[in-house]
């Protein structure tokens, strides 16, 4: 496959192949994730980090992936410190630093955001977040974590519970996911289900099971992919709380569980994992943020080397 | 010339023959621009950039010609995160910053902030815009460009075009130019006019013509250098939208200049330049942006190096 | 002893050999402070600096120390930029960059931060100051000052000036200096006397003399150690003015000293010391200021390389 100067800008520009051939690299980059690789193969390139809304974790996971494979980084972590106040369109932007750096990593608010960044640069373009869009390298280092933690994707139960309406990651990695042979679960609140759209998009490929109980399906599961349930959501503060106590992991409902299963968390998590729940064998989700390095790795190797 | 460890301060330190020998060395080290020196000449020394207030496109730019060198880099991209908060003077700051690093870019937004950084600092520093005052490596950078984009400096027929009033960049800009054997046009509304003490002082050696219409001129220009008119300038917005219109630079306007006219802008553009130009050969703005790495690169490495 | 991967948390952990071992190891780093370790041994290593609140001069201080040994610096300068926003608990943010780099340099403002985060990350902790609690590499980079510029620090008499009320600075620099052979004087106005706690603890080891006056003990000191006056401190300007005005440093006030009687001052400063004081021979804060390269230097190595 043609990886060289190729922009990341959705998971669904990915066959199932390419996604196997990214978790292939990924899995020979962990060695060196923590200790950075011995021939710096990205040595003397620049990574522009341009985050016109900050995230920490995804930015110092790039910034890391890009120092451990020898390379060089640039950039801004917010608004503040960027020439957007004096009204520089994005696409003047790209097309300036473009010229500062070898591959860009864009975060944005704006949904397309990346896609269009893709089109006025000559470097390729990672998207990094764009609004209620895409972040194809979350998704990546999701299924990663499913492969690396729990064995082949393919005859998985993988169950999705939280706010699954506004939720970017859980659209974009349940329709990657959809692309394997997984049966796949959606729990929620009738107030944060998954969007009709993406559900029958989803269903014309693998089984799905929609419902609000998550002790129903707990048995079933061999992943568990929890999501935070946002305040703001809510008009009703009290509704919140009883919604969201409803949906807080608690030791014996995964003590029902498979003996293999794993509990993701995309993370930040506020109190749908309580900490108890850390330091259970089945706990994966600082595990997962960590693999966040060597996903980035590949990808960055892959598009700036082309192997 | 003795470059080694000289402050880049204003533009009027520089003779002409000082100018053509960055000229020179710049035009070296474009083919390492994208790519970074082979050699990694200032490999182990580390630039400072102090942004006092915030330049994404000067910052960024400095920062991926230290790095396209080899050099490593710290600083702060605007006031938040710096101890300025605590009172600290600029002097303290410098005297500081000194023994972090190896040479130090300052933007601050008062003028001969960095002429007083420079006594205080032991290292070089590197005037990167100091309010109403000067911003030579851009005024360098752009000579650079009318150079490479359009042959030899001396002969050519360059009109600045816009806010000629309070636009720090066509003042550097047009002084160092009238260094060289050139006629200088000044294209701009009553209002915006540049100021008699510039023209003046620029009339003693050059040629100079100042027009409101740049139909009048556009076929004798070699260069339109354009700039932004601010809306800020304008008590009435009424007064703004009308001046403002009639400096938009139009595709039929540019039909009737020279056959290899070259438009420049310093950037960030706002409406002056619609996007419909980008695509003109005459279009050089973004070639002009992606000179500041190569200019900045040669200017590290004398001032670091020596040579 | 055994330096691999051990937390910088508080001063107090460490012995006066193990002080003396870091500042003999820093003296050697003085000769590449300012020109990088000729073999980089840090080379491939991540040092985020995690910084809740703005400090430059420690921030851009380890910055620089990690760059001259060779290794690579992520992280934020400011909330600005992090993740808190959401609501994300400091253990769960330093778990995750935990996996991003080798060590990990933490300002906080809540006291006992950089100790919650020693228990949740692998990689070593450096406490870069935590509040109204600890800030060990500044009081060791002090240390450090005495014994380079004054000489050994057995025998000496050291004086500190100011607020000693609220001083991080001088609480645990005088902790530490009472482990040592010395004699400590405590000069300031009634409001701002050094806590009891303090002064009963360091009585048990060293002399101490409390005093109003500088004007009485100035012929004894080796070391004036001045701090800052807080504005905030008071709630009636004309106290503060009164109070402030005595112990600003005059010329004449320090040509009564000892012939090597020298200044420090943990910097920012404000008025306690006027630009008169800077060209006296005795004036040694800037020098202060730049050894926390070689100091840090020091300690990232010993840490890191364990050696």
């Amino acid at each position: 496959m043609m990886w060289l100067n190729r922009d990341i800008v959705s998971i669904g520009d990915f066959s199932v192949d390419e996604i196997m051939e990214i978790i292939d690299k990924a899995n020979k980059m962990v060695q060196y994730a923590s200790s950075g690789h011995p021939e710096r193969p990205l040595s003397g390139k620049i990574v522009a980090t341009l985050f016109y809304e900050p995230s920490t974790r995804t930015r110092l996971s790039f910034e890391s992936a890009a120092m451990r494979m020898g390379a060089r980084v640039l950039g801004f972590g917010s608004l503040e410190g960027s020439s957007v106040a004096k009204g520089e369109t994005l696409s003047d932007t790209i097309r300036i630093v473009n010229s500062y750096s070898d591959a860009i990593v864009l975060r944005h608010p704006a949904e397309g955001a990346a896609r269009l960044a893709s089109e006025f640069a000559d470097v390729p373009v990672i998207n990094a977040g764009d609004g209620a869009g895409q972040h194809p390298t979350q998704a990546l280092l999701d299924i990663f974590t499913v492969w690396k933690e729990s064995g082949p994707v393919n005859g998985k139960s993988i169950g999705f519970v939280g706010d699954l309406k506004y939720g970017r990651t859980v659209h974009s990695l349940s329709k990657a996911l959809s692309m394997f042979d997984v049966s796949l679960y959606f729990i929620s609140p009738e107030e944060l289900k998954i969007p009709k759209h993406i559900k029958k998009d989803i269903e014309k490929r693998v089984p799905v099971r929609e419902t609000k109980n998550l002790e129903d399906v707990i048995e079933e599961l061999d992943v568990l992919y929890v999501t935070r349930i946002q305040k703001e959501r809510f008009p009703d503060i009290e509704e919140y709380k009883k919604v969201a106590g409803i949906y807080v992991i608690r030791p014996s409902l995964i003590s029902r569980g498979k003996k293999n299963l794993i509990i993701m968390h995309p993370l930040p998590r506020v109190d749908e994992i309580p900490p108890e729940i850390d330091h259970l064998p089945q706990a994966r989700y600082f595990k997962q943020a960590s693999y966040g390095v060597p996903v980035r790795m590949a990808i960055l190797d892959l598009i700036l080397r082309g192997e």
